[in-house]
């Protein structure tokens, strides 16, 4: 065989595993030690490829694709810092449990850490970052090649679709010359399938499990982000069977599908609830069940520690448990699968009375939630007016920090199939845009919007590069409070001195030009009629940007102005009790 | 002491131990967790504050204005995914020697790995990619923690600062409350000084080095980049001493202060000439020494390792040395120092001939090459007509890839103070900007021009943004073939298949609206005499975006016809020999 031909047969080894693992999508940034990849890659028809010049913006692309698929997605990079540039996309798929494989294509060994050009220590980059680290060999003739890279590449794939669910790395290694023969059909692999585990709790783990619930007078069930590919129906099952109230995030996207008879459990304004002290008093729980990430109200997680429950549950895919309060009492290893639909209760010591409370206080809220508009112009009020005015089918990408907040705030129970969907793994405000565009590009049939503030916006304006490669769909709510509006809510806004240098940050930009350097259609909105004209116009399958100007110490004030009357209404009505 | 008293009088002791330990400017991005640090910083005369919202462009900028200063400059990042936005600028400061001090505030232990937002594990997040890394405690009232967090940020100093030269890391937790109280006057620190090592060989080292000199008939001295602060009196002494011809790179910033005398041993046009093989068999030499950073020519590495030469010393201050060709027989662990005036040569074996070969075929190749812009109109026209034209007094920034082996075979023995500067680390077309806008605020008085192509303007985009906080004084000639230039270059370009697709990525942006949205003058150049126009104006303290419009084919074309007009000329002189 001659060089080229070992060449050809290693790289489509690898496309064929991959292909055969489930890969469907896969993101390649330009460069030229990743030649043979990437044309193998483009040669396959079974791949759909994507392009994007720059590698952190590619790899929360690909974070995005992953994320709206519920599937595992390759990153191919060249040698050098192209690599280190996927790392922020690789942490948060770290901990928002994404299965990324990232392919960097390497120099060989002769040229490493001997000052040769495009070259660093790419073995083991990301750390204890990823799952997994591989090294691949140099392609060569020898009969164990192509068996072992096939296996070590399906081994990749596994481990990021086992739970819990994360990046992986391989470092492949390239001597020139980089060309390779096309192949239009795909080799063997000899691998069949993985079958990874649902992570269904034992008979004895259950039985503990139903014991505390039949013995829960007061229980509270919280629900986060779930892990991705979640079937919901059990959770709704498992709500049903309980009755107790569910304290459902956004972000799981529970509140968009509460079946008509869970209803009455379905409690979203914990956040603004758990401000008030009396409430609070009266709604201790004795038991707490908690699936998904953790929430994103701080308030929530607070009450709970502060409550001491006798028992609080935490049910999570990975031993590494997410509890952040450390008031955990029980943790159980399992997913919130099929066995969920299984519980029976034989006993039930639940109190009416209680579920009544949480509902009657929840519904005085989300009432006074619901009239925010009327009154206030500010981000909250143009949060709101977006989520009563979306279509059907429709998902919402939502960025940190304040615009999370705001959904998390605004967000009622609905039934018109909204999705709402953020990067929470670490919060981040990098990477945003370009995780919604590939979120987008993920889910063909759906609309996408995404809200964002002006500093996030700005921190991942190249994500439109990738609108250069291939058709996006997509249209963008900047919310410009020109700088950083979460720091307005935290006591470092109270020291005057240096403040606005540090936190505020103003940039004083908006980005018209952003839209007109990228092609997309551009409005600059100044009144909430004009706001609401202009994302119910949404038809067409483009790139738009629609840029709010708000002001952050407005913001403060009418959300405050919220808190404020939700805790009156509250008071009057325990008053009343 | 209360907290605040103990959070204040913690972080002023890291101020206060930067500010003893000579560094100077500090680089911070915007977040909640830095709180403490940054209003330190803020507060702190001695020190000069860059900020940037962008972590990327950040420690790119950094890296810039350590580049410019030769000294330690402090980045400063809040908790989660900030840092990791650090990650290929740290990597490029190890390869390319650069001391950048990275603090990246962290959340306290409790906060850590249990699911609490922008939290991630940054104990070590950098890998083998820092010279070192310290996790720092939480700051509290014990004896010993000031004067241990004391000695860490000296150390931490020390470390980047002593050759080899690179990046340190402390991440630094803080618990809430975040506010400190402000103090004018830096507390004592009681460490008093750290004297680096300036590498001067041994008796025994020098006495072998002089013998193979004193034995060497035909040698040969290569500079390439240099040490940080390398002060090249020392290496001109050593060049009058042997009289060898020395292969000067452009990034060695010698060929603009060849002192007269030693205007016969400079050789400039090494790469061109290499390419031509009957030359190459004319002067293999037997001893090589070669200084600093690999050299961009390729055709020269490849000449030397394929001469064989008895001796090939290299002299680098890292025991990990740089000789990517195998084929350095010799390795002085040293600095380019004082103790090269002192080399004495009592026995000079060395033949005149040798170098009056080099220097002709040199004047010949110079001269074809300073003809290049009466015909040619391609980048390196472009590029040869900004260096006949600078002022005095001139830093130039180039980026990789195309840009900078123009610069390598355009810019010509001058004597105008024109200096070059590029990130060679590892040659990334990422955060090249933000490192020549740091570099030029590093350079008060100097201006500096940034020579880039699109592709990496346009991975660094957002470098910009830094004008926003900043006076920025930066002139970009960006060059747009629209993609990737250089792979125009390399095998892969005669494959016709998925070529533009993966390589040529054109993404058809032109960069007017980057300037417009940054408020920078902004010049479409069309033709050579309007470019020799638009920079000589440059007066004014300001942003200024030239960007000139080229052609990848024409550039290939051009570039080619020189090699083979230089290589014509150099027949033809051999023939008549």
């Amino acid at each position: 065989m001659n060089e080229r031909e070992v060449l050809s047969n290693y790289v489509y080894q690898i496309v064929a595993s991959l292909v055969a693992s489930g890969v469907e999508q896969v993101v390649v940034s330009p460069g030229s030690r990743s030649t043979p990849l990437a044309y193998a890659f483009a040669s396959t028809k079974e791949l759909t490829l994507h392009r994007q010049v720059d590698e952190r913006a590619a790899g929360f692309y690909a974070l995005g694709l992953a994320k709206a698929t519920a599937k595992p997605v390759v990153l191919l990079c060249t040698s050098g810092t192209a690599g280190a540039n996927y790392y922020p996309a690789i942490v948060e798929a770290k901990y928002a449990r994404v299965p990324l494989i990232v392919l960097t294509a390497d120099r060989p060994h002769e040229l490493r850490e001997v000052g040769a050009p495009q070259t660093i220590n790419q073995v083991r980059l990301y750390g204890e970052n990823v799952k997994w680290s591989a090294e691949f060999p140099i392609p060569d003739e020898a009969p164990q090649t192509l068996p072992y890279i096939e296996r070590h590449t399906v081994r990749a794939v596994t481990i990021a679709t086992t739970a819990p669910f994360g990046p992986v790395h391989l470092n492949i290694p390239f001597r020139e010359p980089l060309v390779i023969d096309f192949k239009t059909q795909l080799q063997r692999v000899s691998f069949v399938k993985s079958f990874t585990n649902d992570l269904t709790p034992s008979k004895q783990t259950l039985a503990e499990f139903t014991s505390i619930i039949e013995q829960t007078k007061n229980g509270i069930i919280i629900v986060g982000e779930l892990p991705l590919g979640t079937d919901t129906k059990a959770l709704w099952n498992f709500v049903r069977e309980l009755k107790w109230p569910v304290m459902i995030e956004s972000l799981s996207n529970l509140r968009t599908e509460v079946p008509e008879d869970c209803q009455v459990f379905a409690i979203t304004t914990y956040d603004a609830l758990m401000k008030n002290e009396r409430f609070k008093r009266n709604v201790r729980p004795q038991t707490v069940i908690r699936f998904g990430a953790q929430p994103i109200s701080k308030f929530l997680m607070q009450f709970i520690a502060q409550s001491n429950p006798l028992h609080y549950i935490v049910i999570d895919e990975d031993p590494m448990f997410r509890d952040s309060t450390h008031s955990s009492t029980h943790f159980i290893h399992a997913l919130p699968g099929e066995w969920l639909s299984e519980i029976e209760i034989s006993h039930v010591e639940t109190e009416l009375a209680y579920i009544e409370f949480w509902k009657t206080a929840d519904l005085l809220a989300a009432d006074a939630i619901a009239k925010y508009g009327q009154t206030a112009n500010d981000e909250g009020a143009y949060v709101q007016l977006m989520l009563e005015s979306l279509h059907e089918g429709t998902d919402i990408f939502v960025s940190s920090s304040m615009p999370i907040r705001d959904i998390d705030t605004f967000l009622p129970v609905l039934n018109n199939d909204i999705q709402v969907f953020a990067n929470r793994g670490t919060n981040g405000i990098d990477g945003v845009t370009s995780t919604a565009l590939g979120f987008s590009n993920g889910r063909a049939n759906r609309k996408t919007y995404l809200l964002i503030g002006d500093l996030a916006f700005l921190h991942d304006a190249n994500a439109f590069v990738a609108s250069r490669y291939q058709d996006c769909d997509l249209t963008v709510i900047v919310l410009n409070n020109d700088g950083g509006g979460i720091f307005s809510y935290l006591p470092q806004a109270k020291v005057e001195a240096h403040y606005e240098e540090l936190f505020g940050t103003p940039t004083a930009l908006a980005f018209e030009q952003v839209a007109t350097m990228y092609d997309m259609e551009y409005v600059k909105v100044t009144s909430k009629e004009q706001f609401l004209a202009t994302i119910t116009s949404e038809k067409q399958q483009s790139l738009k940007l629609i840029e709010v100007f708000t002001n952050r110490e407005e913001n403060v004030k009418e959300h405050r102005a919220l808190w404020t009357r939700i805790n009156e209404v509250i008071e009057q009505w325990l008053d009343m009790l």
